[in-house]
């Protein structure tokens, strides 16, 4: 069985590695204070152009994300996520047992927010005819970047996205699980100097991208900073060894090696995306990431499951299925050919 | 200006402040153990013909509502809702501020949850094509009885939510801060003997019911109330003088009064929704209770709003307002008569 | 059986009971926006010259406690209070079910915080010596002005911690739960004036000084009031008819209420303390306000609570226990001069 | 410099390495559902002579500490811990930050708990004489084995705290951060089968023992195993390449491995500690594990400091301060040959 059902079904790079046998039994201080740490730190910082960000990592996900935002808020303040965020489905409402309320705003296919969205929102919230300490004060906006389909925020929408934040005083963070696939796609228009310019914090992700494990928050507004290693340590997510985290991010922040490896896997991506087209199976979400959708028959789904496992994602009629299929820094090129060989068959 | 914009303008029935100033030196234990908070539990049991039910007191509708809530839940648990119930909009969060999610559910004008909505959601969430792990377990449904928007479950709609939760394993609450109003209401299809058959708990509202303040929680389902009082007093609900709370119950449950005085709000809602009609004006929804929702040309209500309070519902379009007009235990005649004189004229 | 065991056992004041009566019927706005509640804020303010203050109002002493703790805190922060402070004993961990920590420090019988141990553990959290951000950081003093066992904290005292408090940026908040009682107690070296000088928060209290029920928070730092609001209504302390808080405060602020009823109270506890010394009895702990703690050979116990009801406070030794004697602004001379006569007559 | 401050200044164990190395590019199932962690539960449970007990795997030992505690009790029970316990005292209130309570008993300087502290304080909370629900409910008792300082309880201490804590319904925790030492010391008088018999869940540390990160809670009691891994995934410790923690346990429970590097660590440590003794340095805690506690005047230490790192640890007089020596898996026989030299040359 060939898996493209994740982007987190194999190891680490290599380089990773090699980096954990070379410093193996060096002795250094523990919980993130360690050289290799700091490099990691200034790397990022350099390759955001944010020479004042702090830079904290994390092993996961879901603890980034709720530590994050627990840090940010008062007990009444809420955050303003599109309904198919991360943090409203799919993290076991981790962000509410830290005591604050996901405020989800629908949106299209694409999973994106708009700046309209948030700006309707506060305006209701504070708006005379409503009780308004009744209601939840919203205070952060939370967004992917690819959001949860795959889709892109451009330059502009960040700016738009920034621009509603300062009219309504609120805090802007985007999760960036898959930030390298992002960055490196065809139809990407903004860099990681955009996301520092226009966020408050946003993470950089490792674990889908070429590490073991490891998540990377750039928190450039400084009010978000204080006191924020209490916070990671408070939340379970202070490692003791975080020399480990450093070690991966350097090696990633190295030679390009985070962009050149979540290039390829957009460009394997596109092709299997190409094979679908041609074939004639529909696009479910449009995507320019590692994460492609696509709407197949059942019928010529149960026959490349025999061979292949993606992602369930939505039944869309008595018998047709979306599926998401996935590419990662680990995809091989002859594993992408096989798939496509056999779409290219199956149509 | 006479206020008709909610149902807690007044202060309490008189005869509450005569059991008050009767027993006022009278010495009694705190927290809810003294003579007249038994009295009152052995009166409500008996309403609710359910003998082995627990009865405790609260201030408020708020509080009992995430008292309950956060004393039933597991960390990982969450509570299904009417994408309008109060919980879910209208108590700053005060649920998830306790740990725990809202999971709403789009639901009709009317606010009502039906059975089979529960249940498709259950399904989905147990489904083998999702992980059901990252997403937070629905373990409580909550309604409101009457709705936030004046409709009442009728039997067989309780007892079909009651057979769904018995199938997935979930309790059921009803929030009664308008029990009164149901129940008396020209068109109730239920009994406070129904509530208890085919709820685990349930509230008896008391502050828009007659009461100064002070709601009951009714608690059916033993495994709800082991150890609830710790639950009262770490939210702050445990009263020192609770016999403020039992005293009000006891008048309320006493001579029929929480029914006559109820009911006579529901009639005079009744004569100012036949005036609306009369006169032309839409129902923005269909209310059996002392809460009316009717939709007013802005140049109408504008007039009627010189003499008159009720409450903002919506903008229904460019030149049309949804208001509320409530009724209450404590509404008079004359005022019910002048306000149906004016809708008419308004005509 | 007449009740010396705590100050809640009666109903309020008549006055209040009148003031109920006579605005039963006007119609307000709810959730302390009301007009008495304005009076009632204004009242306050004037008595303790703090005009900026804002001043809200709660039913009772858990509530009032852990929401302003939780408003006041981000999530690492702690609550220095002495051990046997009500919010670290007697609150079944309200405050922790925030999130937070009570830091207890070790305090005399008399229960005060002295600002020496308050800065020698400020000193510990921030050495060099220890990893700072692996425990909880000190955040807010908690003391009670009385204290527990019926204590004052002097001017001076006051003064002292509030210049530790500035040293190492803490709030200081006094739980007034007695305040009438310490205010007017024949040794009190203290006035409002002064709590509204050196706290951030400090609660004035209601239900055990002649209200029915209810709690004064002024808030004369003005970070702690910003959105205060909402922090009342999540922790479900916002009373629809708000009214009723306003009322009573109105009540006891006025005609200097509040202090003449508090005073007899104490002179009435000190009459029996007179009794007690006289007969030989010694005090547990030099309480000068209406709480008196009184150690008993257990024999003679057992003869007086055939007819009077104490506060079991702790076994001395073999055959002897300490107890509580409680006067309240309730408690008659009848009554009193009853429990001096048995005393007497027990030595 | 040579760092003896702690057990976790190098990486993992080199057959660790390895595992990862040779298994890099399999693909597996993410969250922990993947072979080589059925394989790491399958050896855990065979040491344990648990058949029956769920095993899980976490990146920390904060994280699995408030996990296990949080997925355990309803919000008003607390933990029993002894005053020194490491969620007391060193991990920033996580487990209040979940809304529990941590109840403080004092302790000797071995940081061990007594069967008769627990009993003592359970019926004091269910004593009559004080009113029991405005307190935590006493619900799980946390220990380490070893302690902070390096102490073991032995098999007969083990089943007192077992009696207790079925005498009072409470759930019995150990933290086993250091649980190779514990085991593998020259005085442990307890096995990994008497953790499983005595315990309700207990952890096996890897972080210290030889796993780059890693701790393995072995859930004993059926109970507290009930959805558990919803738990892990709120609490942001369902690592996506679970596999990495199921490799490491692996490693670590084959051959052997984790009792026989712990074991060295031990031996190495009792040399230094003879060399103390010898040359008459006191201890300062009696420890049989890897962690030694000694005083040292100040004039000695200044001098070892400059070629060696220790932990401080309290001073304890003027001119004398207690520090701690830890060995690990990783130490050098040539390192501590080196530090036992100048620690004979410092007399």
């Amino acid at each position: 069985m060939i898996y493209f059902n994740c982007d987190y079904n194999e190891g680490g790079h290599p380089k990773i590695l090699e980096l954990f046998a070379e410093t193996n039994f060096d002795q250094t201080p523990g919980y993130g204070e360690d050289l290799y740490c700091g490099h990691a730190r200034a790397l990022i910082r350099k390759a955001c152009r944010a020479e004042k960000a702090a830079v904290h990592f994390f092993t996961g996900g879901t603890q980034v994300n709720f530590t994050v935002i627990r840090a940010a808020l008062r007990p009444h303040q809420g955050v303003v996520s599109p309904v198919t965020g991360h943090i409203n489905i799919h993290e076991t409402g981790a962000v509410e047992a830290t005591g604050h309320k996901v405020l989800p705003v629908p949106c299209s296919v694409e999973g994106k927010l708009s700046a309209e969205q948030v700006s309707a929102l506060c305006e209701e919230h504070y708006s005379e005819s409503v009780p308004t300490e009744h209601m939840v004060q919203p205070k952060l906006v939370y967004i992917s970047q690819p959001t949860e389909n795959g889709a892109l925020y451009s330059r502009d929408e960040l700016a738009s996205l920034r621009a509603v934040c300062d009219k309504w005083n609120l805090y802007l963070f985007a999760d960036g699980a898959r930030m390298g696939y992002g960055l490196t796609s065809a139809q990407a228009e903004y860099t990681l100097e955009d996301m520092a310019k226009y966020c408050d914090v946003f993470t950089i992700g490792g674990t889908k991208c070429g590490a073991l494990f490891g998540e990377a928050a750039v928190i450039v507004n400084p009010e978000l900073d204080r006191d924020f290693r209490y916070a990671i340590k408070q939340n379970g997510a202070m490692l003791a060894k975080g020399r480990l985290l450093g070690l991966q991010f350097e090696a990633l922040f190295s030679d390009n090696l985070y962009f050149e490896i979540c290039k390829k896997a957009n460009l394997l991506a596109e092709k299997i995306t190409a094979a679908c087209r041609e074939a004639g199976f529909p696009e479910y979400a449009p995507s320019p990431t590692n994460q492609r959708f696509f709407i197949f028959p059942d019928k010529v789904l149960g026959k490349l499951q025999k061979k292949y496992c993606f992602s369930f994602w939505e039944k869309t009629d008595d018998t047709h299925t979306a599926v998401r299929i996935c590419t990662s820094w680990a995809t091989t090129e002859e594993n992408a050919d096989a798939l496509i060989r056999d779409i290219r068959e199956a149509r």
